[in-house]
C-alpha cells in the first residue's frame, strides 16, 4: 500500500482528532445538502497565502481558484481549455456566489518572473512564461521605471496586476451583469506575506489600504 | 475605503491574533527566505475540500493548485495559456518540490456535470462544458454502466479522474525523468467530505484505501 | 504692542511651564557651551511631518532643515544662493554631525504638484515649479506608469526623491569623503502621516522598510 | 535592513506610544483631509530653537521652513532654485495661511560667522559665505560698532535681520497684496535660548519685547 509523506499524514490526523471532531455535524451536512458558499476567492498558488488560513475559514465557506499570481484571463470563449474562467462560470452561474475576491501576495514568484528581463523558460513548453504574459503589457510599464527599487517594482506589479484581473472579470458578461444588479460583488485584496498584513483594494481608486484589526 | 465583507475580516482578525500571533517569526523567515514547499497538491475549488484543512498545514508546507475537479491537463505545449501546466512546471522545475498530490474528494460539482446527459451550459462560453471534456472518454465509459448507482459512478469517476490526471503528470518531461530518478513521487488521494475519510491511492493497482489514522 | 496670534502664545506658555521649566539647566548649558547635535534632518515644511515630534527630541539633538519636499540639490559651488547646500556645509563641517537622515513623509505637496500635469505657477516668479523640477526627470518615469494609481505614483516619487537627494549628498565632496571615512552616515526615512509609520530606507538596496517599534 | 540611530528609534517609540497613540484620530483626519496649518514660521536650523518645540505644536499646525539663520532673501524671480521662496509661495498661494513669524533666536551660529572678520569657507564651495552674505550690508554697519560688546552685537544683528526679513517679504508681491488687504499678518520674534524667554517685534517699532507668559 502506498502511504502519503508522513508530515501530510500526520496533519490529517491532526485534522480528524481537531477541526473534524469539533464540526463533524457540518461536514455532514454540506455533504448532504451540497456546498453554497458566498464567496469565491482567486488567489496564488503560493504555500505562504492560502485564503483558509488567512481568512480563518471553515469547510463550506469559500470556493478557492487558485493559480500562479492570481490571474484572471480576459473572457475568451474560444473552445480551448480555461480552467480559471472554468472555475470562475461555476461559481457565479452555478453556485451563485455573492463575492469574488482577487487576492494577490507580496513576493509572487510569478510576478517575479514576469519582471525579469533574463527569464529563461523552466521547461521547453514555457508554460510559465506564456501564462505570465497575460500581464506583460503592465510589466513593460514597471520594468521601464528604473529610479524604482526591484522590490517598489515587485509590488507595483502586484497590485496592477489585481487591478488587470479584476477588470477582465467584468469581461464576462454573467459577471457584469450581475455585478450591475447589485447581486455581486468583487474585491481585491493584497496580503503582505512578512507582515501578515491584509490590504484591500479601494474600488473607486484602486489603491490598497492596509486593513485594520482593531 | 472599500470593505471586504465582514466574515472574512472576522476571519482575517482571528488569524492575526492567533496563528500570525504564534507564527510571527515564521512568517518573516518565509518571507525573507522564499518559499520551499516539499509538496504540490492538484485539489478542487470545493469549499469543502481544502488542502489546509485537511492537512492541518502552515504556511511555506503546500504549493496549491485548485481548478474545478483537480484535473491535470495533458502535456501540451502549444503556445495557449495552461494555467495548471504552468503552476505544474514552476514547482517541480522552479520550487523543485519532492511530492506531487492530485487530491479529489466525494461529490465533486465538476464531476457530477460530466455524468449529466442533460448538462446544459452554464453560459454561452460553456468553460465548465469544455474543461470537463478533459474527462469525456472516463465519463462515457462509467455512463454506459447502467447496474451501477448514481453515486457510484460518481465516485468510479472521482477516482478514474484521478488516475487519469496521475497518468496525465506523466506526460511532462520533467515530471517523468524526475520521478524515474527517484526525486519526485506521484501521490493520488480521495478525501470523503461526509466522513473526513481520506483514502489513498495505491500505485500499484490504483486502487483507493483508507488512511488509519491511529 | 504687537502680540502673536493667541495659539502660539498658549502653545509658548506650555512650552515655559513644562518642558522649558522641567528642562532649564539643559537650556542653560546649551545656551553657554553652543550646540553639538548628532544628526541633521532634512525634512519638509509639511505641518504634519515636523522631525523633532517624530523623534520625540530634545534640544540641542537635532539641526534640521525644512524645506518643500525635503529635497537636496546637487553640490553646485556656482556663487549663488544655495540655503540647503549653506545648512549641509554648516552642519557637515562646523557642527561635524554624525548623522545626516533624509526624511520625506506621505501625501506630500511638493512631491503632488511634480506629478500633476496640469499643475500651474502658484505666482508669476513660480519658485514652486522651478524648485520641484529638480525632481523632474523621477518624475517623468513615473508618470508614464498609467497603470500606477495616483496614490501608488506619489508614494513611488516620494522615495525615489529621497534616494535622489542621499544620491545629492553625495555629490558634496565633505560629505563623500567623510561617509567614506566612516564618520558620516546617511540614512533615508519615510514617515506615514496616516498611520504614524516611519519606513527606514535600506542603504543596500534603496527599500523602505517600517520601523518595528517593538 | 539599515537601522536608525538608536536615540531616534528610542524617541520615534515615544512618539507611537504617546503623542501617536493620543492623536491618532487627527493624523488619520489630517491625512485625510490635508493641511490647513494657520501659520508659516520661517526659523533656524538650530537644534535649541525648533518652532514646534518653543509654540508646544500638533501636526497640522505650523508649516515650517528651517535655514541657517532664519533668512528671507529678497524676491528674486530669475529661475534660479530658491528654496526659502518656493516654500514661502507655496505657504501663501496654496495653504493660505493668515500668519508669518519669522523667528530668529539668541547664539545664532549663522549670524556669528556673518559678523567674523576672520571667517574662513567651510568648503570650497563656501555656501555659508554665500548665503550670510545676505546680511552683509547689515552686518558691516554692526561689524563698526566698536563699543558694542561682542554679544550686544550678536542680538543686534539677529534682530536687524529678522527686520531685513520681514521687509524682504513684502518684495514678493502674493504677500505685500495679502497683506494690505488684511489676509496675512507678519511677525518677528526672537527666542531666548538660555532664558527660554520669546521676544515679539512690535511692528511700528521694530523694537522686540519680551512677552509676558503670565
Amino acid at each position: 500500500m502506498s502511504h502519503l509523506p508522513e508530515t501530510l499524514l500526520a496533519g490529517y490526523r491532526n485534522f480528524m482528532t481537531g477541526r473534524y471532531a469539533a464540526e463533524t455535524d457540518r461536514y455532514k451536512s454540506l455533504a448532504r445538502e451540497g456546498q453554497s458558499p458566498e464567496t469565491l476567492v482567486i488567489a496564488c498558488c503560493d504555500s505562504r497565502a492560502a485564503p483558509e488560513t488567512i481568512f480563518d475559514s471553515g469547510p463550506g465557506e469559500l470556493f478557492v481558484v487558485r493559480n500562479v499570481a492570481n490571474l484572471v484571463p480576459p473572457y475568451s470563449p474560444d473552445g480551448e481549455f480555461h480552467s480559471t474562467s472554468a472555475a470562475l462560470e461555476f461559481a457565479v452561474q452555478a453556485l451563485k456566489v455573492k463575492n469574488i475576491v482577487v487576492m494577490g501576495h507580496g513576493r509572487c514568484g510569478g510576478i517575479r518572473s514576469a519582471l525579469d528581463p533574463n527569464s529563461t523558460p523552466l521547461s521547453p513548453g514555457d508554460f510559465i512564461g506564456k501564462w505570465m504574459s497575460l500581464v506583460a503589457p503592465a510589466a513593460e510599464t514597471v520594468t521601464s521605471n528604473t529610479m524604482m527599487t526591484q522590490a517598489e517594482r515587485q509590488t507595483a506589479l502586484e497590485r496592477i496586476s489585481i487591478r488587470y484581473s479584476i477588470a477582465n472579470l467584468r469581461t464576462f458578461p454573467c459577471v457584469k451583469i450581475l455585478e450591475q444588479k447589485g447581486r455581486l460583488e468583487l474585491f481585491g485584496a493584497w496580503f503582505d506575506i512578512s507582515a501578515g498584513e491584509l490590504w484591500v483594494m479601494d474600488r473607486e481608486t484602486g489603491d490598497f489600504e492596509r486593513t485594520s484589526i482593531a
